[in-house]
């Protein structure tokens, strides 16, 4: 069993906050995040899938592949968007870097099953000093 | 003579665009930049200050007093904000690298000369593929 | 279940040794790291927290908790201190990457178990060749 | 138990190709990676050893040590070398990061035994968006 | 005047050799960069250019024209390729990053005029411990 | 004209003070930099010659001969040392990133020289955040 991962990237913008809250509750949690006229990030993504290496080929999956997947159910939807407003799938969702990297995972689950590999962990890293991983 | 950097960074959003432009347009010259719904950046900024080393204290600059400046007159102005609506010196321009760029020099030129130094040079990364660099 | 790092650095100066040992004893064992007039640092902490998202702010952790028990428990007693001499919990122990992430885990354990969450992993970085990871 | 990891480093070029497969076969699969003359690689190399700290040193393994291992085992039969071509244990495997990450496990873990410590994971970096973890 | 940078990335091999010197002068000469058998690198490449920003744009250059020159020019051609072989403009040349630099400079200086901009440097980086620029 | 730059790293402890300022003063201009137990940074150097390839290597200077200059002038005497008492260059001096530029500068412009190319910046990279560049 090996484990092969690959980053892309997407430049979004987003807010943290609950509509049923007041500026100040959310300011209060939120803190700056919450800024009503949104902020954004250079957020990297590290897809990790783990399976067996193909004797054929010496790959787990082609990155290709791979990357196609992340592109097109990702970061097609993602880059330079806003993600409260723009992403179908971050919809109703509080959009910090937890939701991000768990809707992220369920978009690609099952395309990566499909090519005989598991999804191994989606990491979200927001800035240089926070991050998140999420293993299923 | 020598030079001091500072590096400070800031998460902002941001949009490309003309207002007089129609969205076809914008989007013609702005590509996806122009993403009506705003996009974001976590943007590095760097510093540069010129000038002779204090027999004293074997400084250029206090750095604490580098610091303060480029945190007041712009991290404080810039950091979780969206550049096209909350920042004052950015109004009516257009938030190209370029401009940010030149816009943060002329914040902090004054207040840098007000200590015996000389600004050098103002550095924008917006990705890691991309920045910008202003020597006034 | 979901994992959130947190990084936070620290420039500290420190010794490799072994008080009852001779000078030529501990540079066999420690190399250069035995220096007696100390050699330093900038490390950096990764602090991993493990729990689950809260509906209501989609956080594991309030970032701000976070950094803030990280802070006041570590970086305000390491960072430019001598690690053998100024800190307190590292009294008597030998200060490798590895002494101090334990350490750094014993400091902080408690303080996130307060707020629901479980420490999951301290990583100490002290060069861009050298790190240590310690999961309790 | 406590994870230590050291980074080594090695320039290479190398080719995704099998002997049998015509040059448009190799193409299909293995894309611009399978350009007859070559291309290459700064390869990073993170080798995770775990083990308990001892009491004497506050290792888990002097780094001198396991450098030399790494050094001695991969780096001298890697760096500046054809993967295809010039290194032994990677004879008449394919060269992809994979495969390169198994090898290596498998040429250093004996040497890591013997000091009382177990080799946790090969991880090699081939391009800043594409990286292998072996785990044995 | 304004400078923006743009960074690209390109995998090669190559080989630090004169043809009519011996195996053995190569070697002392050029060190394990001569290896008949060829090396690589994960290059970096940064294109600068300086220019006046557009009142129009708040641009020097838009960034898809400048990326589409050096791809077309630069990164189609040389990257997983090798570069003592595969690559036109570096016939006859030792592949060294000074030559390589002064090459992908020749190669793109007069598509950059056409846009009315100025090439100001061209640096390439052949490791994390090594680069070169040229200024023309 | 070409320029090359090199990379080398030294970790050492240091402290910012005058001798004879009360510690009270010295924290009030140096703060927590005059430490009286000093603390300690993960420097990086980058020098940067200037020079004419040669025609027959294609080199500005041989990285070997560049490398050797400045470990034996000043990795080998700054590394894992106290730069206030351990380093006879910097003597007497503050140990500001400011004066360990100069003093590097002026420790091996001679040797550059001697081998036809033009020092042309030392960079002291002492923090992500912190760097200094002379040119002499």
């Amino acid at each position: 069993m090996i484990f092969l991962t690959r980053r892309e990237r997407f430049n979004a913008a987003h807010r943290l906050f609950r509509k049923e809250w007041s500026d100040d509750k959310n300011f209060e949690v939120f803190g700056k995040c919450s800024n009503p006229n949104w902020h954004g990030h250079n957020y990297e993504l590290f897809v990790t899938i783990k399976g067996d290496t193909s004797d054929e080929t010496g790959f787990v999956i082609n990155l290709k592949t791979l990357s196609k997947i992340v592109r097109e159910r990702i970061i097609d939807k993602m880059d330079h968007k806003n993600l409260n407003i723009d992403v179908e799938f971050m919809a109703g969702k509080i959009t910090t870097a937890e939701n991000i990297a768990i809707a992220i995972w369920n978009e690609i689950e099952a395309d990566i099953k499909a090519y005989d590999c598991h999804l191994h962990c989606v990491k979200v890293v927001e800035t240089e000093n926070n991050s998140i991983e999420y293993y299923g």
